[in-house]
């Protein structure tokens, strides 16, 4: 009885909340003084931070329809400028079109934790995406804003090693997203002499990681993920013999900051940064997963037309005809293949990753995408080289190595956007029939 | 002959780097990848800084009209959302009116050396608004971007003293725009205990303070200015008598970032901070000059229509016709006056000042606007108080005291703001008849 | 045959190397330029660090028979500043008898890395003592320097936590010596906002604290130590109701630094910080092991002769009648005791407590030794505080509290080495007859 | 009247505070506890620093005389050692002979700020040492120790520049004891990239440079000094041309450091960062003044027995007899020189330098002693070098280039101390008759 009272004062409460919240956001709007403004500014996101998830959703709710641009108003401004075509009537319109949430999240960010909330508000939203269709024009505002405040001009690449503050460390231990961290233990083999790990960093947001990557340094292309996590294998710690520098995890910390592509330019940067400290680097590659490998083969491969020679696609088809009854099996333990089997697997695994498009085309494995829009070129394809069984399930345990050959890495780029992708010889000789 | 040639090669060489920088521009504005459109805007930046005067001009007439948003499409984009009125359809509509020169100037930024060139950029478009009007759209939009990236949430006030690094102290020395700083002598006794110098920097301009503020802790409110800046004076070192603030100087360092309005939150921000570390500070006040009075009078002042009573009028003008025969004399030298002449100028100058308005309803004084504006009270107004030749020239020697409290800024700054200015009991008393 | 030969060529080579080494050290010795014997002492320390156990054991033993002060020299000088009694004659008796190897010692620790080897090299002294007595001598002299070089005016006091970098936490988990830090997720109950962990440092070992301690606020003293480090208990964060530090653990980490007393000024620095930090606390003691308990009454404990009346030692003697033959099983199991038992026990360790003298008179307890010398008050003594196998062992499950009246420090100190131990009320009323 | 009281209260007042800081020094010498001690250390140090200049020498004759070691006591420990031989005895023996105001300096130094005053009680003990050379016991005590404790293993070597916090710089301008620096733009100029000034740093001192080195990085060994010291000449800023790092100026900022050669160590450690930072460096100099050539000249010069042949010696007599007319004149004004008068002057002065002794057999310039002794080639005399008024009256405008060759310094500095100073071909070939 009492419980059911105080669930009722608690609805009416947050209503009361919600309310104040709308009214705080009314008002930075309109409010002329950037001192003042603060104040408010402050005010709402302590109001924010107190609602429930309910409430929190009919605020993303308010700021679809609430700070919307008005059209009549547009369509005065934009008659106007046809009319004028001046600078004036120009900013009238521009003015006119920007919907007026952006500059109240502008207004918010005006407090120096604002930055992190709504980060965490962007989270949620795109969470109710789905089931909210209607936020998506919010959400492009979200982004819109959060990739001017997060532009890589802004953020600081810094490495993490045994001599960085544990509570940062915890945090890439809890972020992980490709190979696990079991622990310290685990964590501190990844920062041993010949492994490294950077982080970018924003100015607002020093104690958050907002993604970093994960580095071998090896004296050959990696074909296989555990040596690089063994803990019992001692480091290599004869600099010369650094020849290769593999790039075998990227985990983004800040789900809010989807889309703000920031693990581009990231790998570029480490890579130049090594190669100054080594000059006797020679490779920079990944060793990549192939998440939807299995699901693209077990539903039947689907080839992009024009992609291969008729020749070819009929290999491709009779590779996927014989490997079929294994198919299954292979995705939950490590059978041993023939000989035989084994190229038939290499070359459609090779021919799926050459075929992946930058646009919506074809079906393609969003790692592939990443590393090949962003200028690598698509090296090698391991079997075995992934035990886990998250590893057998999505890619029969393959992995691929995509290379960054920095020189070429915009021509790569430049190729990919118009509809090539980069090959090695070895896979443009295992594909060609 | 010679130089003529090299002149004439130096005009061709001109030219062509300045179609390069367009064309980088128009590639970087395509480009779809991160990663490569860093590259691309390190070049361009690189470029444009090689650039001469004219060239530059050039290219920021550019940037008005190439990169302008294209009127066909936003006709489109508005009619098709008044059809549709879908998210996807907004965020058309909100791309299409877009001007393309943000996108290109937050690509640039991506340079982490973005941030600098952009600033000096805008303070030479600033400096080409007078003869060239077209490009108020174009300041615009870098006064948009920049207000972005330059919010008080993103700034970091620290406190500089004698342990301050030297090439900071400098550019204190360079900027302080009220009363110079004749050399490292009169700037330490600007450091001493009983002063204060607070800046603000931006994460990415680390070695350049942004605007900077001078206090003094005093034990009555100030009424001249030259006993604040004494150097052979000792300071005050017994902090329990530090009754007063005053903040005697504030200087921009940086001319690109004119209408960001940094300092408004910086008084309050050291106000709030100076409270916490000295619990007994009464008076939170400012010396301030006030620029235009002597032109106000010269030229015959104009009283605003409904300010004042009639009896209050007639009492004002009886007070200039008495002075002006004076008023020449008084801008030159420290000539002295009547008790009964000092009263009529003090009238007169607290007239001016309390009429200042939000707005271009009636001439104002731009510091009595901005200070005003960030709610403070129209304290006091001091006879003699600077005596420089600049002082004499623009205000007869005279200064004002603007005090902040704390507790009803907000409450004064929306006052002012609805056409009602704060003034203190002294000020009322002085101009009411 | 082949493994022999490498063992003998092995045997030679320390023997030559050892040879240099002291080559080294005479030339060292006699150096005059500053400049030089830099590069000397750096070329001896690395000799010196090649070095094998026998042949470190042998230039220990040179250092004690070759760079030993000559008698016939002190001799002659002493003689000559009878005769003179000049300033001259004092300083040439006073450099006659410095042992040479105190000169040796600090050229080498002229080298940056010096003071590190230097400690390393007096924890193998102290080790080779027992079966070497003679190093006595030379160990007097590495205790001189040490403590010369390692006084609290050169320390720096670091309060550790999780902000702290990830290899200097993990050798306070090596280094715990009190209550063993069991992994990252131990140490870190241990550094939440109701615990603190601070550490001495010196200047030229950066990474290497010298010695900790850990401290629990609290409410009340506290009675025993496992819910001190209960991972599940969740922090009290509301600092007002903290009453009472706790310093739960004491933990040298320099085993080389032995008899260089850093841990009695910590307790009171510390204390003074956090006074000053939470005013509200009202008591700092200790909650401390009894290490020497069991084994004193084991073998049949001897009362002090004078400490107690005759009345006294008679109930003593009752109390230990009474208890002997559960001793043994109290040492092994948490057995449950009468109440009249419990007062017995608790009786004879503070009793035995109470006696701790200054000097050898008496056998006294290392721990309350410490404390006491160092002006703290015999507070409470506590049954069942220590549940682990090794409290059992030690003390039958007992701990103590040492408090420290920081106004009665100096007065409680110099009670304690003129023979009176500074007693609460509670355990004078439980001693006395 | 009055004030005649006043000064005899203050004189009785003094002497009251110096008998309780002589009971405090009492009791720090015995007294155990160490935390007990450093509460009574800064008791003491504070009264210390209120004594006025009599009442601190009398202070420092106590110093001698009461805390001197007993000669009873040293006799009968020596006489024990004698018997024992053992460990113990020699223990005793030599706790016996060191005097006790060791220890209880040792003990000031606990307080952290100790060091800074011990450093300054030195300091007048050293100007006191003329006038009471019964001090020089005290003064022998005090070297011992700081020499100890301000070891090179235990300061840091910091480059200064522009970007040094300000007040650091002040004490550089106030310290330059060669070329003095005339302001802060005087000052700049030796911070630019092609200069370099390094000093040396205690832990304890951190706001206190202990002494600094100044370096210009130039094309050509220096022949004069002005050049260097030029603001007009714009820095050279293609480090490819650094050929030469000459050392222009050193000087000590702390006076009560006497003795403790800090300088030696580092032109060497500051000649081995430049090595590695500009790898094109050949040659390291300094560019020196001859303090003591003027007064060495004009009293009629005195050859070094067997040092020049008797030809040589006829020679160098010629020199002298030749030139003697005009040396009052050369060390007042820049005359002018014919080539034959020249060549003498430099045969002259290149003689004098090259017979410098490591000890006391020959009068020899003290700068000379200390770069030879240092491991220096005497490499160059530079006729002009330095036309200041200094300049003029010590050495008759000259200056001298010792030069470091890295790899000899070890050998250079033992042949000079087993009396062969090093010098290039052209000073031998200049002086060889």
């Amino acid at each position: 009885m009492f419980e059911r009272l105080k669930a009722a004062r608690e609805v009416a409460n947050q209503k009361t909340e919600l309310k104040k919240l709308i009214a705080d956001c009314d008002e930075l709007i309109k409010e002329p003084g950037q001192s003042v403004s603060v104040g408010i500014a402050s005010r709402a996101l302590n109001r924010y931070q107190k609602l429930d998830f309910g409430s929190r959703s009919e605020f993303y709710s308010q700021l679809a329809t609430r700070y919307e641009p008005n059209i009549e108003h547009i369509t005065r401004a934009l008659d106007s400028h046809k009319e004028k075509r001046s600078p004036e009537s120009l900013i009238e319109l521009v003015r006119a079109v920007e919907p007026p949430r952006q500059e109240l999240l502008r207004r918010l960010n005006r407090v120096s934790s604002g930055t992190a909330v709504i980060v965490r508000m962007r989270e949620e939203i795109l969470n109710a995406l789905r089931s909210a269709p209607a936020l998506a024009a919010v959400d492009a505002d979200f982004e819109h804003l959060l990739s001017s405040w997060f532009n890589p001009g802004f953020l600081e690449l810094k490495r993490l090693d045994w001599m960085t503050p544990a509570h940062l460390l915890e945090k890439v231990i809890q972020h992980e997203a490709v190979h696990e961290i079991d622990g310290w233990g685990d964590l501190r083999r990844r920062l041993e002499p010949d492994r490294r790990l950077y982080a970018y960093f924003h100015p607002t947001l020093p104690n958050e990681p907002l993604i970093f990557v994960e580095v071998a340094l090896l004296n050959d292309m990696p074909s296989a993920v555990a040596p690089l996590l063994d803990r019992s294998k001692p480091p290599e710690v004869e600099t010369k013999r650094y020849k290769v520098a593999a790039f075998y995890s990227i985990s983004n910390c800040q789900p809010g900051l989807k889309g703000i592509h920031l693990g581009n330019f990231l790998i570029k940067r480490v890579a130049e940064d090594l190669k100054l400290e080594f000059p006797g680097l020679k490779t920079f590659c990944t060793l990549s997963p192939i998440p939807s490998l299995a699901e693209f083969l077990l539903k039947g491969p689907k080839w992009k037309s024009g992609r291969y020679t008729a020749k070819e696609l009929s290999r491709l088809e009779a590779d996927f005809k014989e490997l079929q009854p294994n198919l299954q099996n292979l995705s939950k333990s490590n059978a041993v293949l023939s000989a035989t089997h084994q190229n038939r697997l290499t070359r459609l695994c090779s021919a799926y990753l050459a075929q992946t498009a930058p646009d919506e085309s074809v079906r393609s494995d969003p790692v592939a995408k990443f590393h090949l829009n962003n200028g690598a070129i698509l090296e090698r394809v391991n079997l075995g080289a992934d035990h886990s069984s998250k590893g057998l399930k999505q890619s029969f345990g393959m992995m691929v190595n995509y290379r960054y050959d920095l020189d070429k890495v915009e021509q790569n780029h430049e190729s990919f956007v118009s509809g090539t992708t980069a090959l090695s010889k070895a896979i443009r000789d295992l594909i060609k029939a």
